[in-house]
């Protein structure tokens, strides 16, 4: 481990929070590490949504040895009722003398409350120690908690010229084995996937999580402005594992609603409008607690999640291809867009990657016109 | 230098010949160290064409001290009488007794007879050593060489969308200033500097290397079918230190070709189509020797370039920028395309770098259908 200071114990606390990336829905990740005479005696990460505590696992690990001890946590100790008791309480009651904290909560009824509790006791704390690192973990609840708004990750998967698909609709494939394989990756990481419609009806996708190890099915959601979803589709035969939501418009034919309905498949009407109102999508997938969404859509649903700013963070997949095919070719993004360069959406804290031949760029929309 | 071997003088040798890189037109970079008793007694390099070969100025550089010495080339030391005599009898005279040569000359006059001269003579020879470092250097050489067709290099600047403006024409700027200012070099390393007269209408480009220093400058080449380029345009006006070379096709309005003649332009004329024959167009412009291209074109000049299998290298610049703008935004490249996947060109040997917050992605095209 090298040296051994606050950032090698906090640096692991990072480690075992991210392990439950995923896992946790809308609740953040959170690791907590228990250090008492520069030996570990506890150790702890929030796993799984309604389940134990980073802190209170690693209290219970600890036992008798917990009094004394310096706790690093990667998120500010809850100090209020949620589904398990705050974990300010249980840091004092188990004589814990020290905290060191990554970063504060940004949720609006615990920030900064926690540490207040626990300086108000006499323990030391402090806070900001890879404060970075442990905020860009949890992204996702960042945005969730304040805004009520999923986290939406928008993945394209293109040749170098911007196309999904040659001009005769041919996909198969553009990215390698490695870049499909990550997907799958990416799709554990969060609650839910969107699609449009057409891509139900194009490629009949199961839309699932596959890898090695088991895993937590996302739930499966459908742009589906008219219900024009097959009754044959995967998505909507294939649901005991993973359940479906389609977003629909007031407008869309009743006789289909009813017998999709009939199905058990869930329907929120999204305006009604010709086209889904996404803005109102979201805030309902929200309500529902769905924290997080993979858009893997077409161009236009790409482009209209973009316009409309509900996208927080891009995956532009690019193969090392060419295809061409002009305007028959559908490209990863298509929207009016914008009249002046400037004005353009930029994308900040770039990321480049390999996965396999392909090159992967990760960033963060700047919306400015 | 760290560990003297074999290994060490052959990469100096290959960092001065990376020094001509742009300057020697069609002949090859190549490098020479002369070492003798371990210690570096001559260095050449080939810096202009019609100038000494790096042999010869190495050779100049060590006297009396090359009898004996060992000589670390680049490239295969010619064997024929060309715009200067034989490097390997200068070699021979010298009294170098052994030679190391990373690359064997592609030159069909050439090619392995320069090695087997010198041993014939009983100078002990080996070859290969960083002989693809060396073959990579000389892409452009090697393929003129053969096929007397220049070594064109497509590069394109667009955002992740794959624009190169926005739906109004807006394309200012669309990459950093540190792209832009990599792009001189790249000029710097090209004979010609390739665009479509729409370029020229709209832009009005001087198409010069501007850096901190001097530079040669490259021809300006416009694929200008039916000779629209507009007389006061500055390729045209300024053409002291670079000139300008149209490419019509025999279809152009005879009065046009009169009045820019008069003017002192060269117009090649490729075919008697609607659009210039590019092809017909690259053959003319090797037998001009122009060696290297780098292609600046739009979407359709990119795209017509490709599917005739004209280009090389592709240098795809992205901005972190998404600017959408439908079908009325002008693309990278732009052509008829593939129905299959499979029959995509591929990038093969991909690069990956970034200029300021620019990603710059390096290939070269297989061709497959």
């Amino acid at each position: 481990m090298g040296l051994l200071n606050d950032e090698t114990y906090m640096r692991l606390a990072l480690q075992m929070a991210e392990s439950g990336l995923g896992q946790t829905g809308i609740n953040p990740v959170v690791g907590c590490v228990l250090v008492k005479d520069g030996r570990i005696v506890g150790m702890g990460a929030h796993l799984k949504r309604g389940e134990g505590h980073a802190e209170v696992l690693a209290l219970r690990m600890a036992g008798e040895e917990a009094k004394g001890s310096t706790a690093y946590v990667t998120l500010e100790p809850c100090s209020h009722h949620g589904k398990t008791p705050p974990c300010c309480d249980r840091l004092i009651e188990a004589g814990v003398t020290r905290v060191v904290v990554a970063a504060t909560d940004p949720n609006p009824v615990v920030s900064g409350t926690g540490i207040a509790k626990l300086r108000a006791q006499g323990l030391e704390v402090s806070v900001g120690l890879l404060g970075d690192e442990s905020t860009k973990m949890n992204e996702i609840f960042n945005k969730f908690i304040v805004s009520r708004m999923p986290f939406v990750t928008m993945k394209t998967a293109s040749t170098l010229d911007g196309r999904i698909a040659s001009k005769t609709g041919d996909s198969k494939w553009i990215t390698s084995a490695e870049s499909r394989g990550w997907v799958h990756t990416l799709r554990h990481q969060h609650q839910g996937i969107l699609v449009g419609v057409q891509t139900v009806i194009a490629d009949d996708p199961q839309l699932s999580t596959r890898g090695d190890v088991p895993a937590v099915q996302p739930v499966r959601i459908i742009a589906d402005s008219q219900l024009r979803v097959p009754l044959g589709a995967r998505v909507l035969t294939e649901q005991d594992r993973q359940p479906t939501i389609l977003l629909a418009s007031a407008q869309a034919p009743a006789e289909r609603r009813a017998a999709l309905e009939a199905r058990g498949v869930t329907i929120l009407t999204c305006g009604d409008g010709p086209q889904v109102d996404l803005t109102l999508a979201m805030q309902q997938l929200g309500e529902r607690e769905i924290g997080s969404i993979l858009l893997e859509g077409g161009g236009r649903l790409n482009g209209a999640m973009l316009e409309r700013r509900l996208i927080d963070k891009l995956v532009l997949m690019f193969a090392p291809k060419i295809i061409g095919g002009g305007q028959a070719a559908p490209m990863n993004i298509h929207f009016d867009g914008y009249s002046k360069m400037d004005d353009a959406i930029t994308l900040d804290r770039l990321r480049v990657e390999q996965f396999g031949p392909d090159v992967c760029i990760t960033g963060y929309p700047l919306y400015k016109s």
